[in-house]
C-alpha cells in the first residue's frame, strides 16, 4: 500500500494542490495571498488572513528548501513574506489577525497564533531566500511568543480572577514547531514536560486544555474537550522533538494517546474522525463538533503513517488505510484541484469552498510533502 | 388553526418550558442561573453566562408582569437580578460575558450585547419588584449602550484603519427593544431610519451588516450575510415601534423583507429555515450555516403570526402552518421538557442539550408568551 500512497500523494501535491494555490491565491498587485477561494478558485473575500499568509509562506518555502529549488515557489513566498513584513505588525510589534487587500489592519485577535505562524513562515523563507531580516524577525517573534502565551493581557485579553490557569495543546504545538526549526532544545524539553499535564490517566487521551489546578479537571466543557486532530498533530511534532531529546516515557504516552484518539474519535456509523468530543460524553458547546474536517484527516494520515513506520505494527497500517480511503474519496476535488474542507457528519459536503479564514495552503500540502519525504526515507533505509 | 395554536402554546409554555428552567437552572446557593443544561436538565458547565442570565431575568419578570403575578416567578427573577447586580460589572461599569458559579469574572467579550440584555432584564424586574435601583441601572446602561455601539474601542476592541463602518441588525434590535420599554421615541425613530440602510434594493432582504460606504456593499462575506432569524426578529420588534411612530414606507419594507427572507431561507429539500445564507450564493465562513436553529424557528413563528394578524393574507397563515409543523415535530422534547436547539440541515438532532452559552430561557418562552398574548388580543377584537 505504501508505494501506492507515494505516487498518489506526489501527484496530488504537485498536480492539484500547489497549482491551485499558485494559480488562484497570489495577489500580484498588492502582495500577500487570498485564501477565501471558492470551489473553482474564485476569490470571495479579498481580505488577507494572517495565520494563513504566514502558513503559505512557510509551505512554499518548505517545498523550495526540502524538495526542489523552483523559482516560482520562492517568488510566490516572497510576495507573501514582503506583504506581511510591510503590514502585519502593530505599533507594539504584535500581529493583526486580518488585513484589507491593500494591507490596512482589519481585525485584531487576542491570541498568539498569528505571530506564531508569521514566525514559522519568516524562518523558512529566510532559509530559502538567505534574507537575514526575516531570520532575525522570526527569532524576535519567537522570543516574545512565550510571554504572550503566559500573559494574554499583553495581547489585550484582560486577566480575570475567575479565569482558569491552563496549558493548551495549541501552545505546545506552536512553541515546539518553532523550537524544532530554531534548535531550542530547552524549549523542546519544556514542551515534552508540559505534555504530561494533558494526559487523562484513565484513557491516555490528551486534553485540549489542561487545567493546572487538578481539582478543576474536567470541570467545564473546555476542560473536557478532546480534539483528535490536535492529538494527531502533537503526536508527530513531539515525535520530532523526541529525536533530539529522547524520553521513552513521553514516547509511550504519545503512542497511547494516538491509539486512544483513534478509538474515541473514529465514527463507527459514518466513518471518518469526529471533530470535537467531550471526554465524559457531556454536551458540546461547539456547533460544528460532529462535522468532519479536512485538517483532522490530514493530521490523522500523517500521524498514522509515522506510527506505522515507527513501530511496524499492522494496526497502524490498517487505520492509515481506513482514514486514507475515507478521506481520499471525499475531500480531494478531482475537477478543480485542492481539497474540500468541511463535511457533515455523514460525509456529505457542507461547504464547497477550498479556502476561508482558517483553511489555506498548509495542512494538505504539509501532510502530502511530509508523507512523501518520510516514505522516501523509509524506502532508502 | 389559530385556536389550536393557542392551546398548544399555553401548554408548552406553562407545563414544559418554564417548569424545565425553574427546576434545573436556578442556583439557590450562589444566585444566578445555570444555562448549560443537558437533555434531562443536568448542569454540565456551572459558569453563569451573562446574556442568558439577563434574558432569563427578563423572561420571568415579563411573565409576572404580563401574564400572572406568581411569586415563584418573581423570586426566581430576583435570584438572577441580584447575582448580576453583585457580580456582572467591571470597574468601568461594563459587563462581563461569563462568570464562575460563585460570580468571579471568567470571560470578557468585546461586544455590547451582554449589557443590553442585563438592561432589559433589570428594567422588567424593576417593574415586577418595584425596586428602583434596577430601573435606574437599566437607564444608565441604556444611556451608555449607544456609545459602546458607536465606539467599540470603549469595550477594548481597537479602532482599525481597515475596519468597515457599518450598521448591524443586532444593534438596531437591542436598541429598539430597550427604547420600546423605556418609551424613547427619538431612538425608535432613529432605528426606523437606520433599518433602511440594510435593504438590498434588488431583493428587499435586510443585510445583517450594512456597510455605510455603498462601494463596499456585498464586498465581503460579512457584508453579504443574510440571517433569516434576524429578519424575522427585527420585523416584529420594529412592527411594535411602528405603532408608536407610524411610517408606511418602513412598514412596507419590513413586510417585503419578511416575504423575501421566507422565500430565500426556507429549505426546499429538507424543510425548515437555513441559518445563514450569502445573498450572492458565495461560500459562507460560518461552519454552522446550513444548520437549523431553534431560535430562528421561534422568531419565524412569531413573525408569521404577526404578519397574518396584521394583513389577514393567507400566504402568511400557510407559511406559519408550515414552520409550526416542521418545528413542532422536531424541536420540543416531550420527554424531558423544553426544546432542543440544534438540528442538522436534514432535521436530525446534532446536539441533545437544552441550554448552553447562547441558548437559555428566552426565545422559546418569549415566542410562546407573545403568541398567546397576540392571539388573545385578536380574539378579543
Amino acid at each position: 500500500m505504501l508505494s501506492q500512497l507515494s505516487g498518489l500523494y506526489g501527484q496530488n501535491l504537485f498536480e492539484s494542490v500547489i497549482p491551485f494555490w499558485l494559480r488562484h491565491s497570489i495577489d500580484k498587485e498588492h502582495g500577500g495571498f487570498f485564501t477565501c477561494l471558492d470551489r473553482e478558485g474564485q476569490v470571495y473575500d479579498t481580505r488577507k488572513y494572517v495565520w494563513l499568509n504566514g502558513r503559505q509562506v512557510w509551505t512554499l518555502s518548505k517545498l523550495y528548501n526540502s524538495f526542489e529549488r523552483r523559482p516560482e515557489w520562492l517568488d510566490a513566498a516572497r510576495l507573501g513574506a514582503g506583504f506581511l513584513r510591510r503590514h502585519v505588525f502593530d505599533d507594539q510589534g504584535r500581529c493583526y489577525f486580518s488585513l484589507t487587500r491593500e494591507g490596512l489592519p482589519s481585525f485584531y485577535q487576542r491570541k498568539p497564533y498569528g505571530a506564531g505562524f508569521v514566525a514559522l513562515g519568516f524562518w523558512e523563507f529566510a532559509k530559502a531566500s538567505g534574507e537575514e531580516w526575516y531570520r532575525e524577525k522570526a527569532l524576535e517573534l519567537y522570543a516574545r511568543l512565550s510571554g504572550w502565551i503566559a500573559n494574554p493581557a499583553l495581547l489585550g485579553r484582560p486577566a480575570l480572577s475567575g479565569g482558569t490557569a491552563s496549558s493548551n495543546l495549541a501552545d505546545i504545538y506552536i512553541l515546539a514547531s518553532l523550537a524544532l526549526e530554531i534548535g531550542d532544545l530547552e524549549m523542546l524539553r519544556k514542551c515534552l514536560r508540559d505534555i504530561r499535564l494533558h494526559v487523562d490517566p484513565a484513557t491516555g487521551l490528551l486534553h485540549e486544555t489542561a487545567t493546572l489546578d487538578p481539582s478543576l479537571r474536567k470541570s467545564t466543557p473546555d476542560a473536557r474537550l478532546i480534539c483528535a486532530g490536535s492529538i494527531f498533530e502533537i503526536y508527530w511534532i513531539l515525535g520530532r522533538a523526541l529525536r533530539l531529546c529522547p524520553d521513552a516515557e513521553v514516547e509511550a504516552l504519545l503512542l497511547r494517546a494516538l491509539d486512544a484518539a483513534c478509538e474515541l474519535a473514529w465514527d463507527q456509523e459514518f466513518g471518518g474522525y469526529l471533530y470535537f468530543i467531550d471526554i465524559d460524553g457531556r454536551p458540546m458547546l461547539q456547533l460544528e463538533s460532529d462535522m468532519k474536517l479536512w485538517w483532522v484527516h490530514c493530521e490523522a494520515i500523517y500521524a498514522l503513517l509515522r506510527a506505522y513506520l515507527q513501530t511496524g505494527e499492522s494496526k497502524w497500517l490498517n487505520r492509515l488505510e481506513a482514514v486514507h480511503n475515507w478521506s481520499w474519496s471525499r475531500f480531494p476535488d478531482p475537477r478543480h484541484g485542492e481539497w474540500f474542507g468541511y463535511l457533515h457528519r455523514d460525509g456529505t459536503l457542507s461547504h464547497t469552498l477550498k479556502g476561508n479564514n482558517y483553511k489555506g495552503c498548509f495542512h494538505v500540502p504539509r501532510m502530502l510533502l511530509y508523507s512523501l519525504l518520510d516514505l522516501q526515507a523509509a524506502d532508502g533505509r
